[in-house]
């Protein structure tokens, strides 16, 4: 059964305009619009703040201590994608540098997601190149084993299939499923229409007891003020 | 059995001369002058480095994956008040973001302490509004438990009692009971006052071996030098 | 047996210019050089972005909760040294703060690599005294127990023996045996030779799978390309 | 600030009785009599499966690595009473072994409950002296740090005040307030008193969609069933 | 988007034969036979020591404290399935005990495999229904928000479908999609057929350096013997 | 630098005699004697209870997901040793199965201790073949990449030399130098001799606060009794 050793070429892709207009929502209002799912794990962290972008997705998986199919995933890389390592057990060895972020960047990457280390986080930084991972270790891998490109993968606890949009911000990072990335955004956009006149009304000291009217509902619940 | 699902509106705020005046010492220096107690655990990390707080606690107890009663907190926060922030189990929900960070700084709120996650931490850095909590997630929560509002509650494994003071800092959170404040207060600055003298001594060479006379303890311990 | 109470005051120290070149290569340069060992678990981690040193180390063993024996290695310090703190048992607790980073700073200390908790860490950050921990804890200690000093110790995972070089930098920290310092120097300095080179290919997109001549080995493993 | 190194000798403790009955009714029943609070961590697991206790807690609150309170708080064991320890900063120490264990249950304890490791483990076993723990560790500990005994602790994520109910079981542990020891009684025989007609239904095939009328509930909140 | 509050009745479940055979040759074996891939994560435990189940998936995806969709699904149960609970965020709380045991076990299921908690343990022990699960937990959950049953999720790393056969017992979980349920036997039965005869020739000194002839590929990877 | 892929044939193994003592001392006995250092971190746990071994340690160094060299260091054990496996990054692959067991019994090996996974544990135990390990894992692993044996390892915190005696049971696992074999076991009996005459006062309800005379340090130290 060598069915894992294989390079998907040809996937489809989200709707490129539509990935492109994720980043602006960021990550908490598309997962909301989505009806709160996709989310990958909060130990996804950046290496550094404020990085924010949005990306279809080519995925590869990794085995433990070894990055060889990093090299064979550069290769499908196409502009606009983000790069999602998957890994068939937990490993927090350091799988990316800077070497193969140049690599990646003269393809077109936007960023890595990947569910173990990465290092030379500093020259990355200096790249701008943002990487959300589970750590940063500067321990090496070899290249000695097999794994694939672009099949559906498991990376921080979400589904990722190839061509799935990717958002990403300091809030983590949000998986949107290929076929769903038109109506994410309507429906971001939607969410966020009247969230100036909700921040307004805020910002002036209502309160949110009664902008969403939940004084009754509280009550009913059973809810009780003592002094 | 219902107790849990109660607002209490009117609590005893701690000495706020005093609390105002435990800032500036620090969290460290705070737990020290109280006899090494009172700290959070230090999984509890500030959204953005650099701030520093104190203020009085009103506390909420919140259940996993319902963040209902942040609403119902917002209403108690009187200006110079910390919202501390439990859950009844484990979670790294993000619970909070900008639109509660708004409302909560509209009514005079300095910080928020929670043992769960927040989202939108980009925005509450633009804002200035801090945040000590056990993780970032973008991970939305619903509105249908009832949880209780300044009740003693335990967070990041704490005893806060509605009132207490609160120092929030780069090393992280302490809580000091509110009748503790103002000798805390006392305490705090009789331990800075010789630490100037100290810093000057260290500083040029002398050993604390030396200036804390540690020499003739350290031999009755029995520590050894070989070479 | 009374073997761990010891300080040892005369130790061999790692080459000082072999050990001084190190800090420029990085740790993931240095790890790899020396054939991907010495590395401290990836939870070690800096107080603030940016810090890149080496240094020779003086070793210093504590119980949990204790930091006694800091004082006593303040000592045991020279200029161009660096202290590595291991613990006996899993501890959090704040070990170190400014006082002790002034003293460390004025015996010529470089940094400090603790596999428990540091405090104070603005100051530490303003003083630009970098610490390299498992976490960062306000929680203060006792000076009730002896360790030793200038031992062999395990901090975070690795064999530090006193004077071997340590390198730290964003991607964590690395030990290098005293006796493989020079050598170590000249492997780094290989690997870095050709790396401009490698980096201009990259950047022009050129792929790894060419560049390293990797599409045959691949192929013979099982690789299998699909569409 | 000498607060925390005291000895309360005289506890309210809950009534005998009601304690007494909590052990049958088990950890999960209780904790939803009382409304689902009052639960320590998951975390926190016996040593042997099977134990099964309900006791009134005497408190100690420990320093890491020092277990001198332990034999401070056996002296005011009482029949029936159950040890909580707490520490003050994280720690996994074995604070307990089969000595104290000894003196523990001749003074009549029934369990310990402690936030920290413990060793003997195969022993206690043997003595039928069931203990919680965070885990099982060998490391021993000194006798040097003051602590307090029967103080209000934090354990594990739960307050406890001296003289509260302690109820532990396979599932965990929870504590009941003192004050509430009588109602929760009451309230836990209420929840099992239907629950053998329950599990007789839901045995001959009756769902619990059925049982709980939660069909029309479900539609309402918007669930569809597809084929 | 309420694509998530779906029950889905009609799932293609994998062949009943061949997933009947799986259990026998045990979680390691079919996870090799598969190619290294499937696992869940390791944190997955067993409430009791030397259950070995197989069966086909039924799946339910649950938010973070709320129980209600564990009702839903046990009406999709049939004889032969096992339930995978998925959780949409890291959860301890306790979803599943007795009760809820006694009516999947009377709709013919064989297991629960939750990526959360679960409560009653000594009482499902008894009964002997198995549940592999990330922790024990006696934390009640509410009955308020809507999941779904039937659709893709992700268990603790792993991606189940509706019908993919589940393979458990001492050394975790694993999961075989559906459409490679039958081969995967084949695979796993080859596996086996001669691990008598390596076990004999291994019982009897022979070293597997020599039963698998690895001298040779050692040497020429380059490893040295000394003295 | 290739220093790492080496196998050391000859090894300086610890006083037979004096290591076929220690496991009747047990750990934690042994640790205390050796003046508490020595133990390998809690996390590594026997994967069934109440196993109670005492060996020479014969050690191999292995990359994560790769375990090639378990089948090297399978010629070096000789009867009566202890394989210690150290991983050059965090894993939790399983690396070792029934297989392997039946190889390493039948050279002699009394146990495995392993920072990392481990599988098959329903057959080892079955076999009464112990091993102590960070987790239980079905994940399998590859055979492609050197380590080393027989040279010094860092296994769960603890520094082995080749050669040193190694103590396992419930309480976890202690590392004794060679050089230290044979006073550790005098040591160890000394604080054992005088235990069953403390067991006894203690039993009779004598208070370690009065057969250690507590009572004046306690207070000296400031400890207050109240009522």
């Amino acid at each position: 059964m060598t069915e894992l050793s294989v390079v998907r070429r040809k996937i489809d892709r989200a709707d490129r305009a539509s990935v492109d207009k994720l980043a602006a929502y960021g990550v908490a209002t598309v997962h909301e619009a989505m009806g709160r799912v996709g989310l990958m794990q909060p130990y996804m962290r950046p290496i550094y703040p404020g990085a924010n972008v949005s990306g279809t997705a080519v995925t590869v998986l990794l085995h433990p201590g070894d990055n060889w199919m990093m090299h064979v995933v550069a290769e499908q890389i196409q502009p606009g994608d983000i790069v999602v390592a998957a890994i068939t057990a937990e490993c927090t060895d350091g799988f990316f540098g800077d070497l193969l972020a140049t690599s990646f960047k003269a393809r077109g990457a936007r960023a890595l997601i990947i569910d173990a280390g990465v290092r030379d986080v500093k020259t990355l930084t200096e790249m701008g190149f943002p990487v959300w991972s589970k750590c940063v270790s500067a321990k090496g891998t070899v290249k000695a084993t097999l794994g694939s490109v672009n099949i559906p993968v498991v990376c921080a606890g979400a589904l990722v299939n190839p061509g799935d949009a990717i958002v990403a911000d300091d809030d983590g990072v949000v998986v949107v499923p290929s076929a769903w990335a038109e109506k994410t955004v309507a429906a971001a956009a939607a969410r966020e229409a009247n969230e100036g006149d909700k921040r307004a009304k805020l910002a002036s000291g209502v309160l949110g007891l009664d902008m969403y009217k939940m004084r009754e509902p509280l009550e009913k619940a059973g809810l009780k003020y003592i002094d």
